[in-house]
């Protein structure tokens, strides 16, 4: 077959989102990581997600990747650092807008948004950039095998408060088809303006910010190749 | 983020399985095309899938796409023509077998293979090569607008039947957890040896052939981004 001209295989797609794992093997606490920052990095420089035995939240932002831990601290991810489970892609804007009414908190977020999206058959990826009135946040304590489920992990988050804080939320959404490998819906991490704070978001509220959204054309799910998650049985419940 | 040593962005991923379109949107009769094969090419030279209108099952075999249609003629795709649906992947055999034992049927080929894979969570491609003692397929009639759902178009299938043809079996085995996007377990299309005769396998006895498995690790899903699909709600029952 000839190839077409003016593509080529060697560019990475730009409107491709790139999987680490599935949720429910995250879910099912399959915690070890078998993807190096450094792989990742070639496929984002956006993205969310974390580390090795749940260690910390994950935001990537402009294509440097940071570690949140759970007391709070933010450091930039070394390139040898694994992950059990990641969402990245190379972030281009197909659309800006302005939040100029206020939203009280995250569903009214999600509400906004969900307005402006042609489809809910396409991931989007955003990037909320502004200074917030009140933001909550949590980051992960880092987990020893034989690894908890999920939720009992989560259980032991970290929550932090922030007021008027300028800040970048990162988040996805994902339709319900991808509900197999993913977790559908409005996922959001955020990062501050000047990199100290960050983590996963549980709540927030805007009144000005500025709002650039990714349509995503793709999907890429990088499948863990390591014995439990080969072993696993996940038609059974959890 | 510096690069991995030794890995490359422009290397395509010979382990890695393109999708165009879900089965779910298949089976709701969205049947238009919007990849090229030229396009499709790109991901793999192996593989099965249809084209535009349903118009007759595609099989890929050593990077050529073959279209066979209900009348049951075979000539190779051109590259301007497109898909609706189709998996695709380059084809390097992980592990070789022979098939010795007599399989009476698709069931017991489907668990013979079924017997040889480490574990179901991860996609598998077969080339089963060989002189089967029968072999029952069929093809599709080109559908026209509005499109019937993918059942009622495959109730006006041509079966062909032949006997002691020596030929490929082209397939793949998904996942359950892939089930919202592709169509988990087995599914085989086939080519005869002389490429005069093919289509999507619904019966096969096998007494000898040579079966490669090429072991998977990645899902590329080409989602597609024509108003039918965007604008579809595949939470509703079909």
């Amino acid at each position: 077959m000839p190839s077409l001209a003016g593509t080529s295989a060697a560019a990475p797609d730009p409107e491709m989102l790139t999987q680490v794992s599935t949720y429910p093997a995250l879910q099912r606490g399959q915690f070890n990581g078998d993807v190096t920052y450094a792989q990742l990095a070639q496929d984002g420089d956006f993205g969310l997600g974390t580390f090795s035995g749940l260690d910390g939240e994950m935001v990537a932002l402009d294509g440097v990747f940071y570690q949140i831990s759970a007391d709070g601290t933010v450091r930039v991810a070394d390139a040898a650092m694994t992950t059990p489970f990641a969402d990245v892609h190379f972030f281009h804007s197909n659309q800006q807008l302005r939040i100029s009414e206020p939203l009280q908190n995250l569903d009214q977020l999600k509400a906004f948004l969900a307005k402006q999206l042609p489809s809910p058959n396409r991931p989007y990826a955003f990037r909320i950039s502004g200074t917030f009135p009140t933001l909550k946040y949590r980051s992960v304590p880092k987990q020893a095998e034989p690894y908890p489920a999920l939720t009992d992990a989560v259980a032991k988050q970290v929550v932090f408060e922030a007021q008027n804080i300028d800040a970048v939320l990162v988040g996805y959404m994902l339709p319900e088809y991808l509900g197999g490998i993913g977790r559908p819906g409005f996922h959001f991490h955020m990062i501050s303006a000047d990199k100290s704070r960050g983590g996963h978001v549980l709540d927030v509220s805007a009144s000005a910010a500025t709002v650039d959204i990714d349509f995503l054309e793709s999907v890429k799910l990088l499948i863990p190749q390591n014995a439990t998650f080969q072993g696993s049985n996940f038609s059974q419940p959890k």
